[in-house]
């Protein structure tokens, strides 16, 4: 076909557009390993310089999508819906958010990665209860989510091999803060299983990748962009990640939070995002027509706990034991339990969401590099959140771990919250975008 | 030390200044191969777009200095030049300068890399002369300036290793076209040996690197500056090379029209570089204080031919046997001489370098890829120049082959002129820059 790298970099270098068939042999040939991962990662930071236009990363996810398997889910019948976290610290809405969507017959077709970062992902959090696996082939994935509503299959090595094999470069070149190409990394896995609705949820402050509310928007819109490229229904939510989100940080404390709160026990910033993306999802799926209607009728499910039993019937489904969070106190016990106390009268304020999430990492609760394993007991109870009035000498926030103690890290935990005169207010949900 | 390629690469891409033990972090990590070809083609491409400050450049080159051997010459008493050319079509413009500074006593200590393009390096040129090579040791070397006043060795793979490794990124990756890293290539080579005077042939035109003079200046400017960081005295001379430099193009040809210009009958545009770069390094050593003196001393000496003995001299003194030279239709014959000739009255024009250049490798006298070898007698020789007055019928160029012969080069050849009615004047030498 007469394409060279060499062309492709000249032009990318000089701002001016791929073709749809230069983007294919680009990703393709990169795939083959006939560009080389040293080409690959001059293209990335020519594309981190100028970007690319939005046909360019269409056609990015579209040729990310075509270099490996596409599950095929046709045989499940009836409404199905997916949603996506950018990802935070204390982020368990999908385990909230799932069962609620199950509650109202849409099925919830999900795959995901594993985390590495300050905290597990869902499969992580999920693999708390013994015997819970991600690993299914497309029957058994079809067979749990006809069963319970819900499915969760791990991302393969067949899914998407040109953006695995990006993103593994990126993560080393500096090229991750990149929005083309973060959108078509997120946006390409979400596309191989077909959906009705999508839901993005993107968090912006210091425990997210995205700072600032601009950035955000930006990656929002170009996910939203793909999707019409697509023919796909994307709606995205901008939420606040200055601070965790719930109450506990962790793995199995954070299948309890969302447990609790599917019994209608649950903080008010994750109803807050959980029942914004069900109620988006519901209009998207046509099942409502009013995001507000759709959201009052989520939180006034929420209170019944009905949709509790859809979480321990998706876990069971994939082979768990949801008896230990039944009875969590047995069984996720820890070595130690650090507690930190408040110095002063006044409203707790400012929890950075950043340094916590630091902190639980070194508590055992995340990974730093891939071999790392996942402590499930260990994390973070925020006794106290953000705007909660408090007396000097109150319990704030609890550490629970099996390392042995570090003085900094109790310093740290000091220093991840202050104390002030007058309660702020804080925002849950920024923007919702569809 | 606590330097993350990571925290490098941020730096570079938001145009921060990297210290200089950044920067010789960042090299040294990249000779050990701690960081990786695709971390170093990621950084060559911020590079390309933030660009450096002179500061970084300067550092950058000693960083490629410092990663390998540099030749100590102190043993050779009296003054030294070292001149480097950026290349281009029939520039044999060192094998000229060269006798000719030894003639004045100056020693001339040169290290040359192999030409991968349109025609060989200095190197592949004077293996024309059987026996004749560059490969010597540091004692050798020295003792070839001794007996002649000129010595030419081979890079060695423990000079600019550094280099070596991102030069040879940088070809695949886009990045070969970054001022930045063309004058820190360049002179971190020419500052392994030690000279008095450093004089620059900067070529700009279509068959050369740099393709415009304000391109060309600020490569000039950059490494100018970066003799100054190194207290070196560099002077630059940007030169035409819109057009072949002489009438010679190939390997032996080139020795030929060198030789001759030695003994006082050498084209017109290759005198005029070879006096201006010769007035330049006489200047720079001290020998003259002003160059139009200079310049015209050293055009008296050409006109008697007194400089010639030192090309004979340098040849055999690296074993090359000088009488093929002498004694050139007898032993440099080709299979095929395709002759192009004048389809009109008036005036050659637009000699094309780049046009020439491509057509000479073709018949042999250069390398497509480093594996193939050059056919020392192939070659093209221009019978008219630029500007000379032709009849209809009249030779304008003769092309030397051992291939066989491609009707493609014919029409090509005589694409590589025009014929005008009044001749157009054409500078050789555009600035001179100190």
């Amino acid at each position: 076909m007469g394409y060279t790298f060499n062309n492709l970099i000249e032009k990318k270098k000089h701002k001016q557009e791929l073709s749809t068939q230069e983007i294919k042999w680009l990703i393709d040939s990169f795939v083959k390993n006939d560009i080389k991962d040293y080409q690959m990662s001059a293209m990335g930071m020519a594309i981190w310089f100028n970007g690319m236009s939005d046909k360019e990363i269409v056609d990015l996810t579209r040729s990310y999508v075509e270099s490996g398997f596409v599950y095929d889910v046709s045989e499940i019948k009836g409404l199905k819906a997916d949603k996506h976290s950018t990802g935070g610290v204390g982020d368990k809405t999908s385990l909230v958010l799932s069962p609620i969507l199950a509650s109202y017959g849409v099925n919830v077709c999900k795959m995901s990665g594993r985390g590495l970062g300050v905290t597990g992902g869902t499969i992580d959090k999920l693999e708390s209860c013994p015997g819970w696996t991600s690993e299914l082939n497309k029957d058994e994935f079809i067979q749990v989510i006809k069963k319970s509503h819900i499915g969760l299959v791990g991302q393969s090595d067949d899914i998407v091999p040109a953006d695995k094999k990006m993103y593994a470069l990126r993560d080393v070149t500096g090229t991750v803060d990149s929005i083309p190409l973060i959108a078509a990394s997120i946006m390409s896995k979400k596309l191989t299983i077909e959906a009705d609705s999508l839901v993005l949820d993107v968090k912006v402050g210091t425990g997210a990748f995205m700072k600032n509310i601009a950035e955000a928007e930006k990656l929002a819109k170009t996910m939203i962009s793909i999707g019409e490229g697509y023919g796909r229904k994307v709606s995205v939510i901008l939420s606040n990640m200055d601070k965790p989100l719930g109450k506990a940080i962790g793995n199995a404390l954070e299948v309890k939070e969302a447990y609790d709160a599917l019994l209608g026990k649950g903080p008010e910033d994750l109803i807050d995002v959980v029942t914004t993306a069900a109620g988006v999802t519901l209009v998207n799926v046509g099942l409502f027509t009013d995001i507000k209607e759709a959201i009052l009728d989520v939180k006034n499910k929420l209170k019944t706990g009905e949709a509790a039993k859809y979480l321990k019937c998706f876990i069971e489904a994939q082979h768990g034991d949801f008896s230990v969070i039944e009875n969590y106190d047995n069984h996720f016990t820890t070595k130690h339990k650090i507690e930190i106390l408040a110095s002063r009268d006044g409203y707790v304020d400012s929890q950075d969401a950043e340094i916590i999430g630091l902190i639980s990492m070194d508590l055992g609760a995340g990974r730093k590099t891939k071999e790392d394993t996942i402590d499930f007991a260990a994390g973070i109870y925020l006794n106290k959140k953000d705007g909660e009035q408090v007396k000097r000498g109150d319990l704030v926030m609890t550490l629970y771990t099996n390392f042995d103690i570090q003085d900094s890290w109790i310093k740290r935990a000091e220093n991840s919250f202050k104390i002030i005169d007058q309660p702020s207010s804080i925002l849950n949900i920024y923007r919702i975008m569809r």
